[in-house]
């Protein structure tokens, strides 16, 4: 008789999703079977959730969502020889086909045949998930599965803070959404010199503002641009990491660039944007496209800071949930008013979740 | 009293130049005096003798204006040591300041008190010029001068292929203006994989093809994008060289670049154009702003090509005029039925210079 | 009932080999069966027949040796899904586990499980050879199989010449075996300044000239590194590749780099050398150790430069045997009166094969 | 009437030096007088003292030698424009010549021209100091001059870290001398992973701890390769910074180098050294040899770490003495039970220095 276990689904393909019992996940030979202990929502869960037009043109339904999440392995294929029963872990998202010319020259990250977990292929807002064994990342058992699901998306700031040299260069973070967050606590890590936080939220500014960043620049009031040079004795920026997405902000961070800066985009615009690509040509300017993290390289990175305390995620939760509580999840979500949001997969019902137990003292 | 000379001169904020009689420029003590036995047409020049809202934000008047030559070197200032009276020169025509974070971090090509050759200071359309010493390159005496006065172009080239990897790459250069078609001969002389050109210019894709396109494409004809397409497996191309300013051509472009490609940006559009920034983003491109030539690895670079022969630029000159002629030159250039036109200094009007005499065979 | 074949056999831990009969291999399900075409004999080829120290400690038995071939695959294994049967291969020699660091983070040539085909696994001395899936390079089928075998040390070449700059840089290539001979192509390919070569055999040092070095040196009667500086204005090679393996000659060329020179060692010393390392230090040289090929990025650039016939290997080949004239092959190549010397495996006894049909004008 | 001062001044080719009245420098149109208010004892200056083979070969007499200071720029020169006269200063100590082609191309640290301050130039072991003003180090006035004067030293460290990535690696610091102990710092701040000192002196074992060093073998009683490789999972260190100069630390570091390392090299053995080269070559080690700092980037990296509190220089200094006191202070230095040892140029002998007045509560 087939198991089944309880799952967040995306069932049509409209706004909202179902709780509801589905079939446990079959392995392959080079898969495992992950019982998921915590997961997190990205923003392309709350895309998924809206079903805007990226998640209608992109997402496969019905399906199990959600891919940020921190497990331990129940069983393991028949062919798996690199992870074992009872391991912590989490797993790098994006699967990929290995033959292709990305592939085969160090930008999997970039496969065309990618298929990603939690979008095209079933994710993990579930009792278990299916991971493939050659994207299984070990955790130390002594990570809190709470914290060991943050990792997929410290990713992304770690694969674009260090898309260019950072030590002792200015860096301004605009947009300080979760990613943003994460990269001002990178950008310190790593050495980096001045940074500079900007963003519409107050909330997200003084989170920013325990990350690490020196300086917060609220730009529905300031000209970003300007507050930039300013900070930086006239001559702009060295580094931009664009992770808001807005063609506004795009256009003030290219504006606030230094000459010779590094711009790495991250954050994705929904529409076509005008730009003036001569502030580009002029200032000698590089621009990174970032998706994804660096397979493996920036797993490493990331193992190698956090095993030496040099990132505390901690005070990035600000919220948890049952996956039952989904709806007051993704409405919250969408407020702002929070930092990371956790779903803690084991909590019973009839246990009182306190939801909001995170400290918020820095808020004011 | 003073010394004067011919000098062709934007004097008035408006189109057009005159030839006129001017002095001789006097030297400083960290400066040379060169004859100019031959200078060439920049596309910058056009923009200035156009007068066009470039031009009228940057153009200092009145100026001798030109920035590409070659001559001999007549006299020297009392602290210069590295130039002696006699040699063969060029001159980068990028002054800066050496003060600067840029200039003092190797990004000096982007000096932000940057003073341009025939811009912002006077240029070389006239029988002398003056350079500042750390300024001159050496040509050797076996250089033809018409030649030896197209290496800032050639510079531009060497440093937008030279702005990634190359070797064994699909390279789609877009423009095929005077440094677009350089760029094709450097991309060849580097070890390039398949070298696709892009033109709406008949005439200029018959001499892309002279100078080592492997594919010619008629993007007035042909949907740019999709042609690459073709032309690379449906990978698109790893390297896109952008060289037309055109806003159509740079969507394109990036359209047409494979996933982890390089596009290094040269041309400079008028206006703002608009992009879809996530086909940068989802395909983790990088960008390249390309200004000037890299101070000085560029012009070593391009020295040891020449010296070895690995790249020919004969074919690159159509066209040669006496400086009087200037009318008749600005004409046939803004025509585009022209490789680089020169302007031989040297030859006495009464000579009759057959101002047509390079081979036009490959022109059918 | 068993197939068999005929494979040259390192049989017992002492010089020599045995031509004899074997079974055929047996795939696995990601695996491909080659029927081998061309093969050819690398240096390691060899130290494992003369049964060295190196060879000692490295090499298992019996084992069919060979590593360099062309072929045609006959048969895949069941999860093959990206070669087919009927195509033209070679295939990297490095069988890699895929899971330890260096293979996670682009590194797999220095894999520390590395297998290495004809070495510690069965190699293409023989009718058939099974390599990895993963591990199959397509040659188009216009590549004449003789030709096609050489990639293997044609990529060491390609990795060596490309492990940093080369542009317009002068290069000093010491030791002129094969792979040095290549490397002289492959930099001539991509831009390299001017090409010094040299060795203490005369034979070898035509080829040289013949792959394009500009100057070349007899290093049995000239001093390398005066020689070197005397042909590079006094500054030194700003590229050297070590191709020897010689005490002296790696003395000589660490003499022999310029200031910020790049060296990259290929050759590998039979004992410890006595070095100044304050000259590497003093002169801020990088070194690049290199071993293999990148995986796959080096067999891309390598299929980039032949395909678009910037690399000519045809002069290479000076000599060609059936399987079982091994003992007259091996003898040859250790007297170095030989470019390289292929095996062709479908030539049949009755056939006469003239072996050594190809042209030596360039000997005097 | 020629104004005199006190200086430290090497005078005869032999060992030590005379604290004796010598004239005030006059300086040129480009160069800055700078009354010196703190400088430090570097291990060259212990060279120069004791006038071993290096310093016989390298160094003028007579001179004042000593080259790490911070002092008040006095007067300037008629052409200096970017110098004030009151400024808090340091300088870059190597005077480059601009000319040849490492000066071109971005490597001034290795010009083939180089004059070094207080080697082959007049130093800062006295009451004023003459540099180029285009080699000044603008300080902050905050910055205490006995930390300034360290920054020469840290420059070292800096450009030794960050040769190549560091980010998440684990590293190896072999020899814990004052640059090696401002590498684990430095290592530290841009996100190094485990970080494993090795010294034989117990004293700065202790130290290196302070400055943040993970684990600590004293290579006196422990083979410091194994114990490298106990300490990170068998794979040995990604990165090896070679401090020491020693024969068998050499060798040790190379052995306890992980596949695909980078090694740097900067402390300069006095003799040559028998090494395996074919451990670099198998294991695919990148060697980087670090002279001086990049020319300016090292400071501006320096300087963004100093400003934004990421690297604490304070428990470096141990000691204090008068100029007059250099007998003891050369005396303890050769001892090695000391960190830095700084001179202050304005404590007048009638004051009582408390010359070890720095805190060693971390010595146990």
């Amino acid at each position: 008789m087939e198991r089944t276990m309880m799952g967040l689904v995306k069932e049509r393909r409209e706004p909202g999703a179902v709780f509801k019992e589905v079939p446990v996940p079959q392995i392959g030979p080079d898969e495992v079977l992950v019982r998921v202990k915590a997961s997190s929502i990205c923003g392309t869960d709350v895309h998924i959730y809206n079903w805007d037009a990226w998640a209608a043109k992109t997402v496969v339904t019905p399906n199990v969502f959600g891919h940020e999440f921190a497990g331990i392995v129940e069983t393991i294929g028949t062919q798996v020889n690199n992870v074992n029963i009872g391991e912590h872990v989490s797993a790098e998202g994006h699967m990929v086909c290995g033959h292709c010319k990305p592939c085969r020259t160090g930008n999997s990250h970039v496969c065309v045949n990618t298929r990603s977990f939690g979008i095209t292929a079933p994710g993990c807002f579930a009792t278990y998930a299916v991971v493939k064994a050659s994207n299984v990342i070990h955790n130390s058992p002594d990570m809190p599965f709470e914290l060991g699901c943050l990792q997929d998306a410290l990713g992304n700031a770690v694969q674009t803070v260090l898309s260019g040299d950072i030590v002792g260069k200015s860096v301004a973070v605009i947009g300080s959404g979760l990613i943003g967050l994460m990269s001002i606590a990178v950008a310190k890590a790593c050495g980096a010199g001045k940074i500079i936080a900007a963003d519409i939220n107050p909330y997200r500014l003084d989170m920013a503002h325990k990350m690490g960043a020196d300086i917060l620049i609220n730009s529905s009031t300031t000209q970003l641009s300007r507050a930039i040079r300013e900070h930086t004795d006239g001559e702009g920026a060295e580094v931009v990491l664009e992770m808001s997405g807005h063609p506004d902000a795009i256009r003030e961070g290219f504006e606030a660039a230094a000459n010779a800066a590094r711009v790495s985009l991250l954050g994705i615009p929904t529409e076509d944007i005008s730009l003036d690509l001569g502030r580009i040509i002029f200032k000698g300017i590089r621009v990174e496209g970032i998706t994804g993290r660096r397979m493996y390289q920036t797993w490493y990175q990331m193992k190698g800071l956090l095993d030496n305390g040099l990132i505390h995620l901690d005070g990035l939760v600000t919220h948890t949930f049952r996956l039952d509580q989904y709806e007051e999840a993704f409405e919250l979500m969408q407020k702002g008013l929070c930092g990371k949001i956790v779903f803690l997969h084991e909590v019973s019902k009839t246990q009182t979740l306190e939801s909001h137990h995170y400290d918020h003292s820095f808020i004011h």
